[in-house]
């Protein structure tokens, strides 16, 4: 009974960073994302999988791949919309005709 | 070494929902953030949760008690702010001056 727990339990935890990464994708919006807890979750994933790597467990190794994977999909969209809204910023200060 | 990597993957990825909250508590934009995430993420913790009572694992049950806390956070903010912007819609559009 608890293997099947787990087993959910992962494959859950996993895939529900797919709709994430989808909205993302389709919608550009990340405004609402918090770009540390991406940077955060995104090194601790490639820990837990360093982790499964040292210990062998196929389980692990598959489960982090998988999320690591949709995590830096998700905080490369976030970094990468963060640059152009700031780059956009820049551009709109310098264009502003400066008040005589 | 690897017990090192396990309890660092742990703590990250546990309070990296941390900043999250936080930022969804102080600026109330939710609409980057996936509802479909957040149900299956926060159904995926609640299993892991089980899983480690059942395996008397005092480390899975305290790491994934407080990612319980903090995904259930986020999720009830989010599907707070989408009730509120339903019946916004609606009043407007029921107050909206019919064109004659």
């Amino acid at each position: 009974m608890s293997e099947f727990i787990g087993l959910a339990a992962a494959a859950l935890t996993t895939l529900s960073f797919l709709p994430q990464a989808l909205l993302v994708i389709r919608t550009r919006q990340t405004n609402g994302i918090s770009l540390i807890m991406y940077i955060m979750f995104t090194t601790g994933v490639a820990a837990w999988l360093v982790y499964g790597i040292m210990e062998q467990s196929l389980p692990m190794i598959l489960a982090n791949s998988v999320t690591l994977l949709l995590a830096m999909v998700i905080l490369g969209l976030k970094i990468w919309h963060s640059l152009q809204a700031r780059t956009q910023g820049a551009t709109e200060a310098t264009s502003a005709p400066i008040a005589s």
